[in-house]
């Protein structure tokens, strides 16, 4: 049986959501306080999980400092106190939703992390909104 | 690959453990301080999460002001500072346990809820007690 | 300079808001849903401190081991699982709310603590809704 | 004695730290990533404080529904899901630091507040960086 | 549909991550501050989880007291307040990292809870670091 | 009026609490498991708030970054992954209890604080026992 382990970060960023092919009144009526148009911003919570077997000599299924410096160096260094629309080569066609940013940050990882390792995303918005990627 | 949704809502509550075939010796040896007969209560903490997939035109897999909305109107309003096994229905003839409560919260909303999401249900009853249905 | 030390305690209690020199309607009116008749009940957090000189032979303001035991002996073991309206002597003519409740175990817990400690109470009867007793 | 009661809310915004008489380059070094031009946002808990004495015919100091519903249409309504430095008239000619936001909170509500309760501000900005105004 | 129950409980513990096998250089290299010779240590955070059906009688899937008991007899008394390495028979030759942990108490507790119950370990090191076995 | 700014930081240590004038015995009978003699440890959180005038050209009290790097090298550098009792020079003389070591927090720090603000430390031993110096 294999083990899950789990690292958790955090960054603060500003965003707003908004289709552009829809009028304001559209958005405002879909996205409503979210599609305001000069950005509002949350502290997200990012929890990053691994699966594997413990290496025998370590007892690490994957070293979680490791996982912190490539967390902070692929995704706190792009993201925090950052403007997601505006900063960030990811969201000029997609909307920073939650469940889009949290696709994003798996897509990103999944480049630096081996795929013998199975990798999810849990990004709380806030502390009563929050999204896993993948679902199972 | 799919995403989940996850929404935070709270109410506060009374209830007592009873089995009413059983004697107050019994329930009191299998129920402990949950039978006392004049009840006691805590601050339910529910989870609600959706799976399915992000819709293109909103980046939401579903919006979670609507379901909290849902969970408004269906759960919060019926449960909110009442006696669970009084002021509800689905108490008459069943424990209000964690588990129960779980089940019944589920089947209200899977009536509200489209079916090509998958609807999950986490209770705290305390941030030590807590429960999930369905269990996977 | 003294040293503040704090111990964090909970018990779980049912409770209603309502005076009883006012009819249903008034009570209503002033406590809203706090007054249905069935009552309610809360996940109460409770921290007492004590304010004091470190004993040079322990180190310790108070042993809190020893502060723990107190407060289980004169209030969890009087509140925790009760309707604290009807089961406990202290809200026959006394309103259950946090800031009597508090109150109430002050005064118990003064008894059992030597004078040269002040004293101070906060209690949680929700994330979001707290108080402290005495306020300075 | 008297008794201290508080009311926990929260409001997500958006935020730029910023001195208009220095140059960018001053700015970033006094500010850092604060300083960003495109704003960052944070998830700010504000808990305010309210001292009195217990009313004896409700139990209560303030009704805490009451300082909510003031809490939400002064505080909520002007700042949440707004950008603090654009969109509200507070912080045209003010940095809207942690510090700068709890004082103009308290400003704000002391006007709609009786002034025999003392009235105190707590302002989360993260988890690890918050404030109080006054400080005693 | 089967239901989850879970309870956490906690104990406070020193450790040291080592590999014998390696020089204290080595040691150091992978390990960092955590193979400190003289230990360190942690507030455990542990997570209990079993899936079943509630039994019609009482409402439960398992009766909470009764994990709890059990978790107190099998792992807070042998783990809480000890040094894991020196003080308890499972960490003579399995370096305690949280996995292997993890994996020692659920072998434990397997024990002594029914296969009938699917069972699983949360186990938090500090509130950014944590794990699950089995991941699945 | 003044406004205090906290900044919040943690380390994980390892302690036992021992007076070498007594002896096993009378240790245990004072300190109970804290005595054992291998050590066990804690994830301590530290909150160390100034109290002062927000500067009119910044509207900081104090720079928090400015703050966190202060408490990271005179106090999370010498106290993290560390044993308090042996790797330390403060607790050779002195039982590390959660009042001994804010005491020396506080000591530390104030060498590098300004005197015109005024300094308080918070001291999380576990969720449920905390401490704070000076106590007013």
């Amino acid at each position: 049986m294999k083990v899950k382990v789990i690292r958790k970060e955090h960054f603060n960023a500003a965003h707003r959501l908004f289709n552009p092919s829809w009028d304001e009144e559209k958005n405002f009526a879909v996205f409503g306080k979210c599609s305001y148009p000069n950005y509002h911003g949350h502290n997200y919570e990012l929890e990053v999980s691994l699966v594997g077997d413990p290496d025998p000599q370590t007892g690490y299924v994957y070293d979680l400092k490791l996982l912190s410096d490539l967390i902070d160096e692929h995704i706190i260094k792009v993201f925090d106190h950052k403007n997601l629309n505006l900063d960030t080569p990811y969201f000029k066609n997609l909307n920073p939703t939650a469940e889009n940013i949290a696709i994003i940050i798996w897509r990103i990882l999944r480049q630096h992390i081996d795929n013998q390792y199975e990798l999810k995303i849990k990004l709380y918005e806030t502390e009563r909104n929050f999204v896993e990627y993948p679902a199972h």
